[in-house]
């Protein structure tokens, strides 16, 4: 066999993806898992919009299964520009500054290979989520990790972030609401980043897949900000609020020019996107019913979140987190109970779903900043199966502690 | 705004995708073209299908809605399993050696990742599909055109290949049966190909979009051929025969390296096909309804294929093209027309497009081997329509002639 490439020899296995594979297999064999790990939403797209998609995909069948634009469909993007109007107040042109995507994921792969050049130094947060890094190397860039903790609530130090930028930086690429951590960027913290992006022409890649799934306080609507707009592209899913993730939608919106690359790259990648998605999307996006989604699914998760942080605050003390004001998951710091273990977060999540059948993901798949730490997805069970799984930690912590379980199972 | 990347900024828009713009801007203002253009099939998937995805669409939102295993759902891993044995006889392990993917598009950038570095060189044919040489150049490899003729019917002149191999030859990529030129690839050539990358250490890159819209003979199977397999990867699409364009889903097979390979890339590139379309085409893949579906398009298409043939060798009689044995294309020479005329490929398309409202893709966007060229869609009007359109092409060729429409209005 002639030689694979390095980069996928050297690329790593999504750690997400490694745990969703055990998962399916537990789920085979029957064994009733508490599930702390996907970023999948519990409830189902609303009813009303898979209604009218079904009746979209049998009346207009020939339509429905050919190719659209690449940007997507027009009324899809007129659509979304009416929603950032309507929720962000912002002015985006569906003509030319909006192009839908393969989710958030191929949203990420555009916009980095629209802004950089191979050997482009790209700042991430870290931890941030499991693409970023990979993503980068794909465009042949250099991802250059700025750690944020917990002590902070997740918030960058701009002055690291200062000393972090080189001749070679053309970039700095984040989340807000943050996956894995849960922290919505402070506004303050914004306006210097932009200051430094102005001052070192830099892009922001920004990415609000989780924009509507906010606890407290309100999305920063970073294209609001001065400067901002003319250096930045926002990568934007219907995955989470719109619970859409099996349907692979998403969209990109920024400057004109941006957004003309990255559909030029799009037209090599994917072609277009799902055209029944587009068709749901479209439904989802009308006001009455986007807002009746966006209440239930906030007041649902919202609790749950409020279980959660109160069941490790009880049950874990020495663990340390915030109450993420957005987005799905508690990241976690269990150092203090890990390292006198003398096991790591990854050995500490594969005992966790050996023994108890709680599934978390180990914190150091997100970054190095994420050792010794766990994210804890709070959106996909119940009350009281949340309360049982952090319990069960609880328990797996102590019987390790007193030796009931034996660590030299893990490898 | 910071500067774009110099891949974005260099890369051409495909020619497709802008006549497809040129054709929804006539739409939208009611005028009747007629479509020589699209690669996109004009009957529907089969209703049997479309029906049970929507009944699985609505009774299991939440599964339907949820992210698959990157690789694809198993059971449809195990229906194309199935399927490559029943039609071509191989056997192809669902575990280890297949991956759905975002369209056959996503599958050639799979593919070429998974199997080149930077700087590395890639033979393709030249004419070829559009996106090869550009897929080619987000990984960062050089696409090397090898010309082939219509004289030799499309098929690619072994000696010739083998002067094009260096040292930093990777892989040699082509599509069989091919789009734009309806070409098989013959047997011997093939062996020959395969000589040549097992002497070079090459992989061969196979397209196989169209390998059931046989009209002439049969698919040729590399997998099958001594010496093939551990060095080959097949690209499949359920867009051509199935008729799933807009649902962006095919897969690519081969050893179980290489497929693990672009499994990684996957997850950082789309994470997972989406999940209605894999449904779908699980009923797609069932023996009796796939068995009615081809028969049932394969007449209907080789009618028009036949017809467009026919008119072209009436009403153009000086073009040169074959009488495609596989996919939905004529690729016809025009030189001994267009040279006459002082026009290329590229004015005479849009002239034909404003004034006898016939779109066809200019053979120049196929590559320097398709200049003087015209591709022909002829699956995607009924028989009357293609004998009008070909009629329409030689009146507008004597218009010009006779000076009736002046050539200027073309930049």
């Amino acid at each position: 066999m002639p030689k694979l490439s390095e980069l996928g020899l050297a690329l790593r296995e999504s750690p997400i993806r490694r745990v969703l594979k055990i998962i399916a297999d537990a789920k085979a064999s029957g064994i009733d898992l508490i599930h702390f790990s996907a970023g999948q939403p519990s409830l189902p797209p609303e009813d009303e919009v898979l209604r009218h998609t079904v009746e979209v995909i049998l009346k207009n069948s020939l339509d429905v299964s050919s190719y659209t634009p690449t940007m997507g469909l027009r009324d899809l993007r007129i659509m979304i520009s009416e929603d950032l109007k309507r929720y962000g107040g912002i002015d985006v042109d569906p003509e030319t500054e909006i192009t839908v995507t393969e989710g958030a994921s191929e949203g990420m792969l555009l916009a980095i290979l629209s802004t950089i050049d191979p050997g482009d130094e790209v700042i991430i947060f870290d931890p941030s989520y499991v693409s970023y890094p990979f993503v980068i190397e794909i465009a042949r860039g250099k991802p250059i990790p700025l750690i944020v903790r917990v002590e902070d609530g997740y918030q960058p130090d701009v002055e690291t972030l200062k000393e972090l930028i080189t001749a070679r930086t053309r970039a700095i690429f984040f989340a807000t609401p943050d996956n894995p951590t849960g922290r919505i960027l402070d506004i303050e913290a914004a306006k210097a980043i932009i200051d430094l992006a102005v001052d070192n022409d830099l892009w922001l890649i920004i990415d609000e897949a989780y924009k509507h799934l906010i606890y407290e306080g309100e999305h920063l609507w970073i294209a609001r900000l001065d400067d901002a707009w003319e250096r930045s592209i926002f990568i934007n899913s219907f995955s989470k609020d719109a619970a859409m993730t099996g349907w692979r939608l998403g969209y990109l919106y920024g400057p004109r020019e941006v957004i003309e690359s990255a559909i030029k790259f799009k037209q090599y990648i994917t072609l277009c996107s799902n055209t029944p998605a587009q068709i749901a999307a479209i439904k989802y996006l009308q006001p009455e019913i986007k807002e009746i989604v966006l209440e239930r699914t906030i007041k649902i998760y919202r609790e749950r979140r409020d279980v959660m942080y109160d069941a490790i605050s009880k049950f874990l003390p020495d663990a340390k987190t915030i109450k993420s004001p957005g987005a799905m998951y508690l990241f976690v710091d269990m150092r203090s109970y890990l390292e006198k273990l003398g096991i790591n977060d990854e050995q500490f999540a594969e005992i966790l779903l050996k023994e108890e059948h709680v599934a978390v993901v180990p914190g150091s798949g997100f970054g190095r900043g994420g050792k010794g730490h766990l994210r804890f997805t709070f959106v996909g069970e119940p009350k009281e199966r949340i309360i049982e799984g952090i319990k069960r930690i609880a328990d797996l912590l102590e019987k390790l502690e007193t030796g009931k379980i034996k660590q030299p199972s893990i490898t």
